[in-house]
């Protein structure tokens, strides 16, 4: 217990491992409740109190000396939640970060003037149920509690289903704005999900955006038909339309820098080796800094994959899925993150995350810990023992700093 | 009971109706059962002796005038399983017509001097174990036993399992020459699978060969990575790659006429919106007349794919699933079906059918009904009720010429 993050992450490495590399810790599976109870154990051991809230994140509070109250309280934490085939630091790494830093803080004699909670955000990769962040949207109110209840996994089985089972009730999900209100600041620790910090040798950055990101759904018609006898010319092949919308895509988006252009679903129907298909669903996901860039950047690969469809004799249709503005992170909690951490460079990022969501109703920032593969949502996702070291070193004087104002709310 | 094919095929239209549209009739399926069922019972009330041999095919005889024997035999018939999301006479058009023509015989007064079967093949389409022509290779020992009986549907099923279930005994399929060498000529109506027919403006053809056909196994590996947080130059997506395959396919089938290439299965994993593909894998069938042409388009795609998967980090291997030669129809058969019927051109198919199994062990011919779409394996496959009923006289008086030859090898 003397803020070791690597001995926690060691703990956990045997939980949820996926058959084909990784892991696979879908929200509300064993392995994630495994985790859960790993947490709830750890947080008790520091003597923290922990409860669960009708959402289903997980707060572990350290309440500041001598009050009762919890406004004014500084969170940390993350997820615990994995893609599947995921490595073992995407989430882990903040929530482990965060008990390690609780250990740092005390080592340090800081007595807080605010409460601290560590937090875990469940389904953050939304994995099992196809929302990312699902946690922190629930709780702001970025989703309607009813839409959730009803979203399915594979297997078809609703979220209702699901968490009723696993214990929870469905029927009281939805925004907790009280909760939010006891926050003064969110911080969450995170491996670096690029090799930003890779290629500036620096083991901590902190975040300055999420860039903007959208998905979108392009639906291509043709018309099934025999792959032996039907001749070249009498065919509308919606998989040869499909190619060209992953060319355009990757041709888009490398004359915008910085963008950043995925197809990395692509489905077929029937899907035969000998059948023409009748049709192709892709799956586009672009994000850029700029949103104007990520909705030129689909409006070109559309109008592509339309000339495409007309000389092939298809149908296209293009719908958004979902469309995520930028996140600037607060301004003036990143100023104060700069001054104790001031050799820290500024990272935006890519990758969605709880303190995007979370940006919307608390001030928000971000720690990110080198990766030196760059890899994410892969086991070759990595951080060194001394980079995670340094990371909760400095999420604690980030914390400490914070911790140590007076909290204006209370007496 | 006066030769009408069109009431046959109406009284099996609601048998296995895919609920996408079209059929699903797999082999050892409650519908493919109740379809056998429909023939035994019309083969009967024809005063045919209808028996299953070890490989589950049907046969329906009847036997020569005065003779018990046999030998010389004139075969005709195809199969009754479907595709899922195929037509209705895809399969059952030849043998409802073969039933027809045996009406159209005995009304014309004929009296056979040989032995005539109404054969029924199993799994023609291989749309449940994977190998099409199932029956076919079983009978000429085209395909091995053992393998058959190992073969998984996709639920995971094997071979034995489900035809063990159904009634059959596997341990019992194999090569059946002596049941082979009692037939002198096989002829398989079928509808056509293209526009050959339709632009020719004719109701029937002769088949001329089933042009050379083969499957190949294309895998692209790449890196797992996250969609997001990954910069394009760092990279390594074989959905990119897989894209160039499909191109390449589609420009070096144009430049060889008459050549045919799909790609209609195309598999990302692991298939996430959010996540860089690790690997993909295509399949490419590839058909023309020329086996030399196939096997050139197949390299020459070969070389594309490697050179994309160069330029983006990936590795690719490509594995030969199957290859059949061009298979030519008999001559001699072909040269009396000619005289039959003076005025039916001669067309090549690219589809596969039992007929060309057979046709390495028993003289073989075909006669395709006009398909005004030319659309195959999909429910917008047609034929016209005049033009079935011009299928079933063009089989009655090719099998009327043929069984009025003496057979050789009776006393």
């Amino acid at each position: 217990m003397t803020g070791d993050a690597n001995v926690l992450l060691e703990e956990i490495s045997g939980i949820g491992v996926h058959p084909a590399g990784g892991y696979a810790r879908p929200a509300f599976s064993a392995a994630e409740r495994q985790l859960r109870e790993w947490f709830v154990t750890h947080a008790t051991r520091r003597g923290l109190d922990v409860e669960t809230d009708r959402n289903g994140i997980l707060w572990a509070w350290w309440d500041a000396e001598g009050t009762t109250g919890r406004s004014g309280a500084v969170a940390t934490g993350s997820h615990l939640d994995s893609v599947p085939g995921g490595g073992n630091f995407d989430g882990p790494l903040g929530v482990a970060s965060a008990l390690a830093a609780v250990d740092v803080l005390r080592a340090r004699g800081v007595t807080p003037r605010r409460p601290l909670a560590v937090a875990v955000f469940p389904e953050e990769e939304g994995s099992r149920f196809g929302v990312a962040c699902l946690g922190s949207r629930l709780i702001t109110g970025a989703v309607a509690p009813e839409r959730v209840r009803a979203l399915r996994d594979t297997d078809g089985r609703s979220y209702a289903e699901v968490s009723t089972e696993a214990g929870f009730d469905p029927e009281s999900i939805g925004p907790d704005p009280q909760r939010l209100a006891t926050l003064s600041a969110f911080i969450e620790l995170h491996v670096e999900q690029g090799r930003g910090l890779a290629d500036l040798d620096r083991p901590v950055a902190l975040g300055g955006a999420i860039i903007a990101h959208g998905r979108w759904h392009v639906r291509i018609e043709g018309r099934a038909d025999h792959a032996g006898a039907t001749l070249m010319e009498d065919r509308q092949d919606p998989v040869v339309v499909a190619s060209e919308t992953v060319r355009a895509l990757r041709a888009r988006v490398l004359e915008s820098p910085d963008a950043r252009g995925t197809v990395g679903r692509f489905e077929v129907t029937p899907g035969g080796t000998n059948v023409i298909a009748s049709s192709v669903d892709v799956w586009l996901d672009v994000r850029h800094r700029g949103e104007d860039i990520v909705r030129a950047i689909v409006a070109d690969v559309t109008a592509a994959t339309e000339a495409a469809a007309q000389a092939e004799g298809c149908t296209v249709s293009v719908t958004e899925h979902s469309f995520s503005p930028t996140v600037e992170f607060d301004r003036a909690l990143r100023d104060t993150m700069a001054e104790v951490l001031p050799e820290a460079p500024v990272l935006d990022t890519g990758a969605g995350h709880d303190a995007g969501v979370l940006a919307t109703h608390v001030p928000t920032g971000m720690l990110f810990v080198r990766n030196h593969t760059g890899a994410s949502h892969t086991p070759e996702e990595t951080a060194e023992a001394d980079d995670i070291d340094a990371g909760v070193e400095a999420l604690a004087s980030v914390l400490e700093h914070l911790l140590l104002q007076p909290d204006a709310s209370q007496p």
